[in-house]
């Protein structure tokens, strides 16, 4: 019987705030950074599981000592019994009787779980040869089903709700999943929007996003109103009119200003509206959603967990549902919301950039059309040209969409160059 | 000018799991325990700041790692200045631009600033020569408003509403000052309640709690509704029909199941039923105190910030509100979380019980009556027996009441001998 027999963690952090790459209104100077595991097995296949937790600098070194306190439910751990069982693996940490006074399923120690559940997901399918998503997609209704934790969902959504929703898509399967190999998924580009940016790069990088065949773009505002009718402005000038541009604030308002500040930038014909306000803030979110529609709320890249998705979800929060990889407890948190968000009829367009966010959450996104929702229409990823050359596997956008990845895993593994070089003393 | 010169982090595990204390439905086998840290000046009068976070034993070197990891916003800072603006302080803290990313406002990271912000406020009080719950009585209405930070709150109150509460409350406060030096202010017991006890240790306890003069009680419910229902019939019968019995679920149902269960709970009369179910499910708690009125909710304790509680008044999701004093970023959240109770008429009935918890708490309440809500009908502390003997200034109960504390500082410092004897390597 192979066993786990190490976790090795790294605090990898890249100086990204020298360029203002990835500047926005609540985080001026970001040093984007992972809290990184490589989980190592004595099995012959030399196979490893990487993953990682995302944070913007100071910090990761909690993070990091978070997945590392995580050693002791992973070393000498049976691999075969382990993969064939993820759903009570996370049930047995993210349950953990003097570990969940910590959250409960929030912040640091969630993420940490994270971080561990999605390493292993990378073990299963490089074991399976199976790039991640081809993986989840060829699972049973009843396999997936029983990867989720049910527990305070089932006001809105039961097991056997799921199980309907995931045998209805059971039929276009092979289809879908050789329409994903052909087409890849769409994107939307954030790169053109950061705040920190001159209004010259903005518009250079807006003609580029439409030029290398995006449909879509984000600017980030929230910071100046006239700054930001001036962007939104030289972004429509720059696009026309059947690009749709988006808008992050990524939670700087109140709830009263957040109304306000939208109404003023509805002239520019806004796709969505991203993180108006806090992310705990459910009741804000639908009283905003409320009050400034017909433009429509994104959300999600913050939120905690799946009690806070469902209630978004149950109290019009939100109008596009925005999955993060890294945030929740992992792959199987991310079933349980994709599950959700398929149930109220929500698209899902999941948040990405970061340090391999992009990476990852393409997989969650492919597996959703193959075998839950079975829908594209408005689905996005969202994508930034950010540190891909830092993985062994980087996203290919062709098109403005991305190709389906093909190597077996989670594309999670950072070269190891990277992970000597960035790694933080 | 003195300046902060050292933090000493201590990782700090009683092993009350061998005796069954603490054991509730979600929490069979805590260990209780405190990641705790001493800030020490350089000036001569040689007062230290305590603080710590509580935790239930895994983990606790993770939330003493992150408190560690504040170190670099702490040394060399000049004394009097940052106790002079612990306003200022926690929005630094707080909205840290990379900090925030591990929360935002939640979980470890979140909890660590909390202990923090309460060790500048157990020196702040120390330096002043009074108890912490005097200092803060005495402080005027544009001091207190000036401790909040009104992000995410303005739809629900404002900075002028909070002073026009504290402006109300500030005619009687030195009646009300001399009326809790003489009264102290009502606790409840949850001593005899843990699941883990047989029946006759329940009666025994309920009639020593009656026999102390307590006028409430509280068990903790929900592992098995046979056993729910034979140890409220005893409990009822020990106490008598005068005697308020509050239940606990510690958050183990789902909201169907929370109210099919409470139902079969109401024939004995109970005051209150707390954290029915996750503390992040506001709608939930919402749908709960709904469908189970007259019976009341009452949660807090694991709520993660003022967001979050604000949001359960606006929804209606509890009757009684219940902060805890190590689980928001300290003493100035708590603040703001007083003004909400108070704006919206909700009693405030704290958490308590776990390590020193109730030496905190006690502060906030007698604070809470003399110049926030002015009031005391329906407001209970929680008062649990354990481990009041590695504190220095342990709580005095008399008559089922918290004396108030007459020691300069938040009650907060452990006696040495703990810190050397329960530190764990």
């Amino acid at each position: 019987m192979t066993r786990i027999v190490a976790v090795d963690t790294y605090d990898i952090r890249f100086p990204t705030s020298q360029e203002l790459d990835g500047s926005d209104a609540m985080n001026p100077d970001p040093d984007y950074s992972a809290a990184y595991l490589v989980l190592r097995t004595d099995d012959p296949d030399g196979h490893e599981g990487h993953g990682f937790a995302f944070t913007i600098g100071r910090g990761n070194d909690v993070q990091t000592a978070a997945i590392a306190a995580l050693h002791p439910y992973l070393i000498g751990r049976p691999v075969e019994a382990t993969l064939a069982d993820l759903g009570g693996f996370w049930r047995e940490l993210v349950h953990d009787s003097q570990l969940r006074w910590l959250g409960p399923e929030k912040g640091v120690m969630h993420m940490a779980i994270g971080a561990v559940v999605n390493a292993l997901w990378d073990l299963k399918a490089k074991r399976a040869g199976l790039p991640l998503w081809q993986l989840l997609s060829r699972m049973s209704p009843e396999e997936l089903v029983a990867l989720v934790d049910f527990r305070y969902l089932t006001d809105a959504l039961t097991p056997d709700e799921a199980l309907a929703i995931l045998r209805r898509s059971a039929d276009g399967r092979a289809d879908r999943e050789k329409e994903i190999l052909r087409d890849g998924y769409p994107a939307y580009t954030t790169s053109p929007g950061w705040l920190g940016y001159a209004d010259e790069k903005l518009a250079r990088l807006c003609r580029e996003a439409v030029g290398q065949g995006f449909r879509q773009i984000k600017l980030k505002v929230g910071a100046d109103l006239d700054d930001d009718r001036r962007r939104l402005r030289i972004a429509r000038q720059t696009c026309g009119p059947d690009i749709r541009i988006a808008v992050d604030a990524n939670q700087r308002w109140d709830v009263p200003d957040a109304i306000a500040w939208i109404r003023e930038l509805t002239p520019y014909d806004i796709w969505w509206v991203e993180e108006p306000t806090s992310p705990d803030d459910v009741l804000g979110h639908a009283s905003i959603a409320k009050a400034i529609a017909p433009v429509r709320v994104a959300t999600g890249e913050h939120v905690q967990n799946r009690i806070v998705f469902k209630q978004l979800l149950q109290a019009g929060g939100l109008s596009f549902l925005q999955i993060d990889a890294a945030r929740v407890a992992g792959v199987n948190e991310n079933i349980a919301i994709l599950l959700l968000a398929a149930k109220f009829g929500v698209p899902v367009c999941p948040h990405a950039g970061g340090v391999g966010l992009c990476e990852l959450v393409q997989h969650l996104s492919m597996f959703d059309y193959v075998a839950v929702s079975g829908e594209k229409q408005d689905r996005v990823i969202e994508y930034v040209d950010h540190l891909h050359e830092h993985f062994q596997d980087p996203v290919v956008i062709r098109d403005g969409s991305y190709q389906a990845p093909t190597a077996p895993g989670f594309s999670a593994a950072m070269v190891p160059a990277t992970l000597r070089e960035f790694r933080h003393s």
